[in-house]
C-alpha cells in the first residue's frame, strides 16, 4: 500500500535552494519509516532563470508543475536594482502568476512564538494564531494602468477586484478551520474606507457565522488590527482578510513571533484541483546568499504545512515538534543553515 | 501687533469633547502671555448630530469651516454596531470629507518614543520618526462599486486613484521635512504588487531626490516596513507613504511609542489655499465617553502641531516640552482627563 507523492520543488533564488535543501533533508526523515515516497521533480526559475533565457514562467512550466501533488518552493528575487532586473517582476510573473493560475485561495500563514523564540515585544504572552488570507482577489489581481505615464499628467490607477464567490469560499475555509481551533474569527479590513468591498467581506462573514453559532465572531480595521499583533497579540485565533491587508498582517506576526525566519506559509487550492504550494514568508535576500547564513526553520516549518495538507498528520507533528525542540534548545552558538537542517532532520529521526 | 486666529473647533463624538476641552486649555496656557487671540467657533458635527439631524456634514457647514484659519478636531464616530448609523458612513461623510474638500494633502503624523512613555517593545532604542501620509489620493477617493450586490454573482471594486500631481507635492513635502531633519528619507509602498501606482511613486521620489544629493533615500515594501517599526523603528526618520499605507503604518507606530493615546496629526494643506485642521490619531472610544478616562496627551501634542503650522514655534515647543515633562513624571497613579490637562497645562505655563 505504498503511496507516491509527485512534488516539484522550486530552489528559486538567492537562499532559496539553502533552505529548500535542509526542507528536502526533513522531508526525508519525516517520510522515511512509511510507506508514502517522494517523486521530486526540481525546477529551475526565478530571476537566474530570467537572466539566463528571458523567462519567467512559461506555459510549459506551468502545465509540468499542474501535474504535481504538491510544491514546495523557496524563495524567488534578484538583488534588489539590478538594472538586468528593471522590467522583469519575477513576484508577479512567477510567484504570484502560480498563485492566481494555480487557484491557491487560502494563503494560510501560522504565527505561533515557540517557547525560547525571541520576538521583539516585551511581554508577548501566548501567541497562536493563523491568518488565512485570500490568495487569488483584492489588489493583487494586477488590475491597474497608467496614463501619460512620466509625464507631471500621470494618472496611475489599482483596482482591488472581489468577488463573492471569491470571499466566500475563503471565509468558509476560515470557519472551519476555527472551529478545529479555538473557535474565535477575527475579520480584518477596513470597511469604514473600502466600503464597497469592505461591505461585502462583512455581509458574507456575518452570513456564514450563522451556520458557525459557536464561532465568537469579530471586525477590526486593519490599523487597528496592527496594534493588538503588538499589545495583545494572543487576542486572535484565526484572522480572515483580503491579500493585501494579509500581507502586511504576516511579515507583522512574522516579526513579533521571533522573525520571519520562522514563518511558513502554505498557498491552498482546498479543491485539489490544482497542487498546493508550501514556502517561507521570507524573501530570497541575495546578500546572504550561499554564505549559509539563513535560517531553514520557515522553509523546514513549510514541510510541516505541506505534510499536513497531504493528509500525513503524525509526520507533520513530528516535524513541527522537532522544531520546538530546536528552537527551545537554541543559544547564541552560531550555526550554519546545513547545521540547523541536520539538527531538525536528527530529532526528526529520533 | 495682536493677532487673530480664527479656529473652528469641532469636538465630535465619545470622548472628542473630552479631550479638546484639555486640548483648548493647554492652547490657552501656551497663548496666554502672546498677542495672539484665538477666536474659536465651535461645530457640533459627528454622530450626534447625525442622529440629530440627519445630516453628515453639508455644504454650509463645510463653507462655514473653509472661512477658519485653522481646524481643531477630537474624534468622530458613533457606537460600533449601533443600528441608527448603519448607513452613515460617519467617516467617509465626515473626516474623509473634510480632508479632501479641505484638499488636506499632507497628513502629518510623528512618532516619537518619549522618555517614560511605556510601549510594547523590549528594546526600543531612539524613535523619532515623522509619516507623511498622502491625504487626498489612493484608494481613499471613494472610486468603488459593487454589482449584483447581496447575491453570489456579487463583484466589489475598490480603485486607488493616484496621480503624478498629487504625489509629486506629498513627497516634496517630506523631502523639505526631511532636510530639517536627519536627512532620511524611506518610500513605502508596494511596487512589486501595486505595479503602476508604486511605479509612479518610486519614479517621483526618486526625480525629486536628485535635487536633494543630501537626503539619503531608501525604499521599503508595507509588509517589510512593518517589520522594521517593531524591530529597528530607529531606523526611520521621515517616511512618506500612500493615504492606506499611511494609515496602517501610523497607528502601529502609535502602539509602539506608547499608544495612540499619544499619537497626534494634522491634515495639512501646506499651500495655505485651506485651513488645515489637528486632531489625535484616535477614534472616539465610545465605550468610555463620558468617564474621563481618556488621555487628552494626543489631542494636547495636536495643539503643538497646530501652534507649529501657525508659526507659533516657540509656543508649540512649549506645549512639547510640558507634554515631554508630563509623560516623564507618570507614574501608576491613576488620573482623569482633565488632571491630565491641568497638569500639562500647569507644565505650560511654569
Ligand atoms: C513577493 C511578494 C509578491 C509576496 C506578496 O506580496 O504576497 C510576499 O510579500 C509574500 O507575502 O509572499
Ligand atoms: C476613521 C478613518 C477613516 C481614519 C482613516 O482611515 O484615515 C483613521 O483611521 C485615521 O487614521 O485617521
Amino acid at each position: 500500500m505504498s503511496r507516491v507523492v509527485k512534488l516539484a520543488v522550486i530552489p528559486g533564488d538567492g537562499i532559496g535552494p539553502e533552505v529548500v535543501a535542509e526542507a528536502e533533508k526533513v522531508l526525508e526523515a519525516a517520510t522515511a519509516a512509511s510507506d508514502v515516497t517522494f517523486e521530486k521533480t526540481p525546477f529551475s526559475l526565478g530571476a537566474g532563470r530570467f537572466l539566463d533565457t528571458g523567462d519567467t514562467l512559461i506555459d510549459d512550466d506551468l502545465a509540468a508543475i499542474a501535474q504535481h501533488d504538491a510544491i514546495l518552493l523557496g524563495a524567488v528575487g534578484g538583488v534588489p536594482g539590478d538594472p538586468r532586473l528593471k522590467d522583469a517582476n519575477i513576484e508577479r510573473g512567477l510567484l504570484l502568476k502560480l498563485r492566481f493560475e494555480l487557484d491557491h485561495y487560502v494563503n494560510l500563514r501560522p504565527s505561533k512564538l515557540y517557547p525560547g523564540a525571541a520576538g521583539p515585544l516585551a511581554d508577548p504572552g501566548d501567541i497562536d494564531f493563523v491568518v488565512v488570507r485570500e490568495g487569488t482577489e483584492g489588489p493583487y489581481v494586477g488590475n491597474g494602468g497608467a496614463i501619460r505615464r512620466g509625464t507631471p499628467q500621470e494618472v496611475a490607477n489599482e483596482t482591488s477586484v472581489n468577488t463573492a464567490f471569491g470571499v466566500e469560499r475563503v471565509v468558509r475555509y476560515a470557519f472551519a478551520l476555527a472551529e478545529r481551533r479555538r473557535r474565535k474569527l477575527t475579520l480584518v479590513h477596513k470597511t469604514n474606507v473600502l466600503v464597497h468591498a469592505g461591505g461585502m467581506w462583512k455581509r458574507i462573514v456575518d452570513a456564514v457565522a450563522s451556520e458557525h453559532p459557536g464561532v465568537d465572531v469579530d471586525y477590526l480595521h486593519v490599523d487597528a488590527a496592527t496594534i493588538f499583533l503588538v499589545t495583545n497579540p494572543s487576542r486572535f485565533d484565526v484572522i480572515v482578510t483580503d491579500n493585501l491587508f494579509g500581507d502586511i498582517l504576516t511579515d507583522l506576526a512574522g516579526a513579533v513571533t521571533g522573525g520571519i525566519g520562522l514563518a511558513a506559509s502554505g498557498n491552498i487550492n482546498p479543491d485539489g484541483a490544482f497542487p498546493s504550494m508550501f514556502e517561507p514568508v521570507h524573501g530570497s535576500a541575495p546578500d546572504i546568499a550561499g554564505t549559509q547564513k539563513a535560517d531553514p526553520t520557515a522553509a523546514i516549518l513549510s514541510v510541516a504545512l505541506l505534510l499536513d495538507h497531504l493528509g500525513l498528520g503524525d509526520e507533520a507533528a513530528r516535524v513541527t515538534r522537532a522544531v520546538e525542540d530546536d528552537i527551545a534548545a537554541r543559544d547564541a552558538t552560531p550555526r550554519t543553515t546545513a547545521q540547523i537542517g541536520d539538527a531538525i532532520a536528527g530529532r526528526v529521526r529520533a
